[in-house]
């Protein structure tokens, strides 16, 4: 079985995409938010109850739709509550409609539930295209996200590691590249707007530069260069080398 | 100046601890939620907007409201919105009545606000005690974090790097301990409960274990032996080691 969840909800095109890319390897069944859940990281419902309604249960598809975040998604299918729902194999989310290259990978749903399902010790994957529109083209990820997909369904993933796999916007595919998460920045990242109230409120918004130059190993260079980015992402997130900086300051 | 924010509220008792540890320091200035966000990650507001109050203005203390996440909280003070609230110096997030420790690091709505302070290149501390009581007692740590926050306010951290402190729940403090973030697992995460609508909601419960048994260098240990746990976290999420290793697999 391969579980697959999203950010943008489960009727959302690249989760369509997904489902048809893993039926090629086994049963599917996705548990995934009943609308949009953009940025919503790693998220839990702590304060009120979640629920999910079965949208469909087809002898090789299973859809589930939740009222929780990307997060809420995975715990749910690994609880054994939903009826015939066991421990998948690999969990995949996505396709994102939008980027989370470089320091995007903090705040998006869809990095979340991938994150989870590595917590859990299952290969896992999240799928981003460098499009937002609720229509993108996906026939040119098609061939190198299933080999992404094929490569981990069948070798696995290192314990607490998933990927972060982004493809540009359009184009011809170069190639897949290995590659780091670019130093990034956000800024005007508000837009003040008026409210009948007499305050104003914040509308977030902002725009995203790569302050690395130069460099030829990230995940945004490998975007510009029409390669598919592929960065590994650690769930340990301990900065070793400080523990013994700072163990020579606190001495 | 030294931004505050934290996931449990403005109203929060330990948001007050670490208010008075702070104006030691300098110029304090809380920007935090207007009520529990625990939980929450690093999530952003991205399908409405945010509105802030001013609760207090005072020569040394500023206190502001604000409708939205931990992280809009500290977008929102570095956004220059808010008349007079300017760059920190130091962003501390916390004191969360809670603990954040091990892999909790990822869904604490404490770290996410500690980690986007760090994203924007000022030093950034969470600090969490083990303790979930609206009324927990601080006093048992008010010297280690103060001598922690005074630090980091004097030395700054690595680019890239924040720290996640966590506190045993009470009793004589030992030490502080540097230490990597411990391998965890959640289990039983679901409470099913009956609704009047005939369907199950479900909430989010859980037991937490530590998985690692014989070591001695993770904040898990540090808490068990009446040590303040100081885990050094980064914001690059990537595994360099499975860059190269799937190099290999995909030539």
């Amino acid at each position: 079985m391969i579980l697959i969840t999203n950010d943008d909800g489960y009727q959302a095109k690249g989760i369509g995409v997904a489902v048809e890319l893993a039926r090629q390897f086994d049963h599917v069944v996705v548990v995934a938010p009943d609308g949009a859940r953009s940025g919503q990281s790693s998220a839990l419902s702590v304060n009120m109850p979640i629920v999910y309604q079965t949208i469909r249960k087809d002898a090789d598809v299973e859809i589930y739709a939740c009222s929780g975040t990307p997060v809420d998604c995975v715990k749910l299918a690994f609880s054994g509550m939903i009826p015939g729902v066991e421990r998948p194999k690999m969990v995949i989310s996505g396709i994102n409609h939008g980027s989370n290259s470089s320091i995007n990978v903090i705040y998006s749903g869809t990095m979340g539930a991938a994150i989870e399902g590595c917590l859990y010790g299952v290969p896992s994957v999240g799928l981003s295209i460098c499009n937002h529109d609720l229509d993108a083209d996906f026939s040119h990820v098609l061939e190198p996200f299933r080999k992404i997909l094929a490569d981990v369904y069948q070798n696995g993933l290192p314990m607490g590691v998933c990927l972060n796999v982004n493809a540009p916007k359009s184009g011809e595919i170069k190639g897949i590249s290995l590659c780091r998460q670019a130093r990034g920045q956000w800024s005007e990242e508000f837009m003040a707007s008026p409210t009948p109230r007499g305050y104003d409120c914040y509308w977030l918004t902002g725009k995203f530069s790569n302050v690395e130059t130069g460099t030829t190993d990230t995940d945004e260079y490998a975007l510009q260069n029409s390669c598919v980015a592929v960065c590994p992402v650690h769930t340990d997130m301990t900065h070793y080398p400080t523990i013994e900086l700072l163990a020579k300051r606190y001495d």
